[in-house]
């Protein structure tokens, strides 16, 4: 089968079709109508075999995550999804991968009303490149230099499961059947978290999302606002499986760990109280875990009032020896 | 050298900066302002080591051409260049590979005002993948489907130098130096027509850039126009080293050889007379090379009156053993 009639064939049999999509796939470039009145925000990520997933995984694992990881950098935002392109090289034009990858891809595609609208498709290693674009009210956007002295440091959900999910595959961790599925289901079905980060437009000072553990895209929130933060360790929400396996892990997972997805963001004072009406709204908890503060750096204490000092900064793909 | 520091280093250094990037690169996403009134054209297009180029490839040629590939499908809908995201991997943190591949993006991209918004940098073997956003009077895209019986068919420079090219460096034809640094400039630095796909709208009909043949890609614009079409061979224009190799090289390159990045464009008869006035103004020859026809499919009739048949219909990466 040739290149262009395997993009037609898993690619172009997308649930979705959009208004503003005036030129889909199959032209030199697709023609795009952006909507009055707001910003567009645009994210890239890339996911390689052997690095970010095993070269083993699932295709629609593999499908899915790559969107998801794009998905929740607008989230961060506060956008909401629109459009995105493919690139993606694959060592063999292999029908029942691309199958899977594709089913993956627009599970998550479809619910989100997001649609592909190009891309490449070529023989190489595998690689999946992805860029999305959303949209925000101009102004609107949240940033991560927005954060203020004094504001609430708030997560969406628990932290951790998903580097407990890498330590369970890679043998660093011994888990039961059910602890395992958990933790590996967070690990490759990360659910972005895109109706919360739009909701927060308005209410939050700063947001990111929670790809290479709290403690870096915190530390990059506080760079990039010129603040410090103290976090309280025990206000970290744990999920039961992790609760069960901290006197053997300890706080590393949930402070270091990435690929959780969930946001951070920040809350000035005065906007507190809209928080607690926009969880009902939205029919989820988030969690408070420390402020932010005027002395540079992040500081995080245990629940016996010591400091804690992670070991790893935060995953960097090029600082492995 | 850390993955953000690589990036912060060789990225951001670039020589653009547009009005309308709100937040360029540095936060979970760049927040954009598109333009009133426009359409956007966005195009994404992946380079693989050892696929679309040698491992070996000068990094400045590949960043060069990352782009160039990119600028050329905006030019094919006759969109102007805007911005444009990067998703790299790299198998180690070179910095002197950085350096010169960095150097060879930029070199385009100055020239074309675009800047670069977003990435992802990440370990891996050399892949590079680039999404480019250009804008487009609403309306005024130059689609594949508009090409109607009776139009000329048109393109914008010399073809088949690019296949010579990689003939070369694969030792299928033998070259002086001359000829040599000719052809593989064609092929590792092709000039996108940015100019001319923005001059052609109103005028062209329909439009396509060559990358992977006449042949192919005129064909993929009779396709989507319902059309067929009938070319002259001796219409084609051929450079003087093509002129050259020609005994021994025949019509196959200049038909059948991808990676010229030239224009193939059709247009009306009623407008044939703005063309001159067209080329005059950007400085450049156009050439008229055929007709579209009703008869579905493409003839190419060679000097004698004979219908030539290429053997490989335009390049495919999954179709080679």
């Amino acid at each position: 089968m040739g290149e262009f009639e395997l993009i037609r064939e898993y690619f172009a049999r997308q649930p979705v079709r959009r208004a503003d999509v005036a030129v889909g796939i199959g032209d030199d470039a697709a023609v795009l109508d952006p909507p009055a009145g707001c910003q567009l925000a645009v994210s890239a990520d890339m996911l390689v075999a052997g690095v970010h997933f095993p070269q083993d995984t699932a295709p629609a694992a593999v499908g899915y995550k790559a969107l998801a990881v794009n998905l929740s950098d607008l989230a961060a935002m506060g956008a909401s999804p629109a459009w995105f392109t493919l690139n993606i090289s694959l060592p063999r034009a292999d029908s029942s991968w691309l199958e899977g990858f594709s089913g993956g891809l627009f599970a998550l595609a479809g619910p989100y009303g997001l649609q592909l609208v190009g891309g490449d498709t070529t023989r190489g290693p595998l690689t999946v490149g992805i860029q999305i674009t959303g949209f925000v009210p101009s102004g609107q956007a949240l940033l991560r230099s927005g954060a203020r002295v004094g504001d609430g440091i708030y997560v969406t959900g628990p932290l951790g499961d998903a580097a407990l999910g890498l330590m369970g595959l890679q043998g660093g961790v011994s888990l039961s059947k059910a602890q395992r599925d958990h933790v590996i289901g967070r690990l490759e079905r990360p659910v972005p978290r895109v109706r919360e980060g739009a909701a927060l437009r308005g209410v939050a000072s700063a947001c990111i999302d929670i790809s290479d553990g709290l403690a870096a895209d915190l530390g990059h929130v506080l760079a990039a606002s010129g603040t410090g933060a103290r976090i309280e360790l025990e206000a970290l929400p744990l999920s039961p499986v992790y609760q069960s396996l901290q006197e053997q892990v300890g706080w590393g997972p949930a402070v270091s760990g990435g690929d959780d997805y969930e946001l951070c963001f920040t809350v000035p004072p005065s906007r507190q109280s809209r928080l607690k009406a926009l969880a009902d709204e939205l029919g989820c908890r988030l969690w408070r875990i420390g402020a932010v503060e005027a002395q540079p750096g992040l500081r995080l204490i245990e629940p016996s009032g010591a400091m804690y000092r992670p070991n790893v900064p935060g995953f960097n793909h090029f600082s492995a020896p």
